[in-house]
């Protein structure tokens, strides 16, 4: 019988290029779908709650796809982590209703990019975090941040540059902390535009090392222009922590 | 001039063949030796506080070496980052006396063995834990590691079949402790024989299975015969976690 799945998982994204099912690439949904259609001898799509792209992390990313058979969530996990490579592992296998779907439902997101500016870098983490040559100031950065909460037209911070949509979304927290030589920013809101939490980690970067002035990214926000925001900070640093629904 | 010096370091040793030069593979030492004899422009030989073997980690490996450089202890620091792969970073570098030799002058060493025994596998610290398929008991496994805190002869638990010299050493504690799906054995000791803490690791697994009592264990070290311990665990868990002076 036919039942709709809801899956949690966690990915290591460094050798995959992203998300998205690509011919002949090793991607998360190609991954999961081949190991889902080996389990169910019929073709699975997966549906994402988002798109990460190569290179980006994920503690959390939730998942739905509709499988016929005949063995319980729990099974279900263990199966999909005895054949995915180590670099995935899902976390939760839950029978969930019929009209669920993992992009359409979602209701929030919580994104962490996190950069290291001591000496000496991390070994153990260097996957996971984005170097910074300089020290940043994450006072500056903080000030620079609360400019972008609030529901705003993100076009400035929009990757596609053919975008027909709205670009308009509400960051509802954006919070930049320091441990030691670690500045971690987290940030929760409705939805992401595309690279959008990167060009903010970028622009936020720009701010952090004295280039610009925190009341620049209320000027570059109202400009609804890329050019005037920070580069696309690299992906390493990214990692998705969460997926809301009611 | 020619000084002393002591470096601290930290390394992922996954893709490394151990840390003693061996021709025309990539060892810790060998890396360090040839990025150092560049900034000199001489042989330089580095000196361990002892051998790790391949695929295990660090994160306090004390090193000597002798070097004739003009740079501040600092540079040599920076010097060193810039040029060793990601996975090994120098953590500090100081002048030291002439006489300090880094394996003779080792007082103790401490080293942990991480378990992971959940239903999900970990991802992000998937190359530093050793997986266990079966939940481990490690009350039973601390009991077990009690036995080997002492002076003891541990020819049971050393890996070269034709080692001449002693093989007493002392064990100043060992510790096991679970936090949730990990379980970490820590272990301080003067010194410690070839692939000692693994086959420490490998046969209080045992214990922890159920397999053996831990009483087994006082029979293996007072048997002094290596076929009755454990098999050697495997590299990925250990780590050498610091080294103590005078």
């Amino acid at each position: 019988m036919e039942q709709n799945y809801k899956l949690t998982l966690c990915y290591d994204g460094t050798r995959f290029f992203g998300w998205e099912r690509q011919p002949g690439r090793d991607t998360i949904q190609g991954k999961l779908e081949s190991v889902l259609s080996e389990l169910t001898g019929k073709a699975v799509e997966v549906i994402g709650a988002g798109r990460t792209d190569a290179g980006v992390h994920a503690r959390a990313m939730v998942a739905s796809c509709v499988l016929d058979t005949g063995k319980t969530p729990e099974e279900i996990r263990d199966y999909l982590n005895r054949y995915l490579p180590p670099a995935i592992a899902v976390r939760e296998v839950k029978l969930c209703a019929p009209q669920f779907h993992a992009r359409y439902k979602a209701r929030g997101k919580t994104y962490r990019y996190v950069y290291f500016d001591g000496a000496v870098r991390p070994v153990f983490e260097r996957h996971y975090v984005t170097l910074s040559p300089v020290r940043l100031d994450e006072q500056q950065m903080r000030r620079a941040a609360a400019y972008l909460v609030g529901e705003h037209d993100f076009a400035a911070f929009c990757g596609n540059p053919r975008m027909k949509k709205s670009t308009v979304r509400t960051v509802d927290s954006f919070t930049v902390e320091r441990r030691r030589d670690w500045v971690i920013l987290t940030v929760h809101g409705n939805g992401f535009l595309q690279n959008m939490v990167r060009i903010m980690a970028g622009t936020l970067y720009e701010v952090g090392r004295g280039f610009w002035a925190p009341e620049q990214v209320a000027q570059i926000l109202s400009s609804g222009d890329r050019r005037q925001a920070g580069p696309t900070a690299p992906p390493e640093g990214l990692c998705l922590m969460k997926v809301d629904y009611e």
